[in-house]
């Protein structure tokens, strides 16, 4: 894989976002080889947990807006087969966010069992900036986690939210000085391998069964929302600005 | 309009309960003309978010008990028409709670998008001391957000919640000193009222559109199980002590 | 009664685990006389408010696994039926964890209106190192309290979790030194009890009603998936350690 590392020890599998120069950016081929990542790491048996980071000091920046222009990758999975193949990822799944979150970089800690932050970590959903929408059914796990009213601001108004913020918010289950984020997560996700992998998969099943009908089914609206907004007249106004390097003007939008 | 106030600033409307004599409390006129002021704040496209507010030191007593025994004005919304309106309103809903909230001066904070209370402001769900129950959709809305056991706590029990309570339950993203509460609101507001409409309102549909079913469902089980308590015996027996000013006794009851 | 002792003390009425010796383990005995009791609670018209604890250090360890073996008691109402009555008892029902609550003794936090907590008092759900999975509701209880990373390592993990971090999370609504807990959780039940019955029973109703058909549907899920790994790999293994006095081996499993 290109734009994946993989990497086992024990019973733990690292999947590690390796274009640390686009800031891991999700490109097409990115969307793709994770979602075969996921796909390999459920069928392979001597997996028992999988751990999700970023190379470099970006956790990831989100879609890749320098792709967006160009389309000259036709992905095979794309988002929604992204989103797919982590709502059914039946085994335990770690996120160690290593530095900031941007977009699907941030909405991504919705859809993962265990989120561990770096301190020096942040998260941004700068949705409304692009005249866009949310998506990756942060519309429920958000307000699932942290409350409505936290959900609504940090998924409205763009603004960045802090490890410690993220904690208390419930969207990160520990926040680790940055040096030591991955020996953390190594030694957690450990704990769940030595335990029986059947037991965790059950655990998680009865966890998550009730609650897949509502993220497949927002995340639905969400494509269809963003549909709605994409080339209108706010999506366009901001990336004029963001090609003519000016502060975007949404009055009257 | 008589019982509201009504100032625009940029694409900010606030609202403010202006029955201060009567610390604010919700009579059959406050709740058409509120109902009235959603509605024109829904459809006047120049307002991008809506503060809501009380005038002097109260924000809201709650409903009229004053006038329940009269009866004399024959409301066009009602309380249900507000419930609805508030429900339906599709864009970023400020609460500045600037004093004491009681009753539906408390449920309403389950509400509104985002709740800012004054550091000395403190809330009550004085139901079960009337012999009547919860209503706005807070058996719904309270369990979200601050959990069953508060929630239940909280509407069942009938104590003063602070604002820094408040806050920690979910119930108030933030607290602040009472002499900044305003400009502090506006500041957040006026945030929002910069970005795109379109995005706000596809935001906020994506985060309510799965919840409301429910919270209209809960609204009308309220409603009936306010029906089968009003006059009942615990009821009688409350009015009664409130009318001669003594403690009530429901043992027994 | 041999495993209950019940008192009455105004309107609350105190249900105590009364096995010390075995640390007030849930035998097949302790499960019908605890069903039998909520039932008379529930028609029994001077009790308002009920209140279960532990006699001795412990409030449960769990399933009584000593008895696991033996069969003996033929149970008449099983752990579903004491499940169904504690979903279905409508008044108010206060929890005062005691001491250490390990299985049952833990996720019936989840099931109570009001969990206190002995500030010595501390969790545990240890089903997957005994190869099994969730009961009691707790795979919706508990990501609904504490949210769905926090009841994930919870209840996957099987480590401890002492009353502080319970309060934290939502499952306990207070932490009360130890010496001290029963009298606070009587002055709180006793508040509840001055209040009328209908209006709590039907303030409880209005917050239950909308989330027990998830609460039914999850613990017939979690039956199943219990009922399909007792006697697999890892339970034998777990079983085995179990009796060998030695550290369970589930690398493989």
């Amino acid at each position: 894989m290109e734009t994946i590392r993989i990497s086992d020890d024990g019973g733990v599998r690292t999947l590690e976002l390796n274009r640390p120069d686009a800031l891991n950016a999700f490109s097409g081929l990115l969307m793709d080889e994770l979602t075969d990542a996921f796909i390999d790491a459920r069928v392979t048996t001597t997996v028992k947990a999988v751990i999700l980071t970023g190379a470099g000091r970006a956790f990831s920046a989100g879609a890749d807006l320098q792709e967006m222009g160009r389309n000259s990758y036709r992905p095979r999975h794309g988002f929604a087969g992204l989103l797919d193949a982590i709502l059914d990822f039946p085994k335990p799944f770690l996120l160690a966010v290593n530095g900031l979150g941007v977009g699907v970089g941030a909405t991504i800690c919705g859809l993962a069992d265990f989120v561990y932050m770096a301190a020096g970590a942040r998260l941004r959903c700068p949705f409304s900036t692009l005249g866009l929408t949310a998506e990756a059914a942060s519309t429920v796990t958000f307000p699932q986690l942290m409350g409505r009213q936290r959900a609504a601001w940090f998924l409205m108004a763009a603004e960045w939210m802090s490890a410690a913020e993220c904690k208390d918010a419930g969207l990160a289950l520990e926040v680790v000085p940055d040096a030591m984020l991955m020996s953390r997560v190594r030694e957690q996700a450990a704990k769940l391998a030595a335990l029986p992998l059947a037991s965790l998969i059950q655990t998680k099943s009865l966890i998550m069964d009730p609650l897949r009908p509502q993220l497949r089914e927002s995340a639905q609206a969400e494509n269809a929302g963003l549909a709605a907004l994409l080339g209108g007249p706010a999506n366009r106004e901001a990336l004029a600005a963001f090609r003519e390097k000016r502060a975007a003007d949404f009055s009257g939008l």
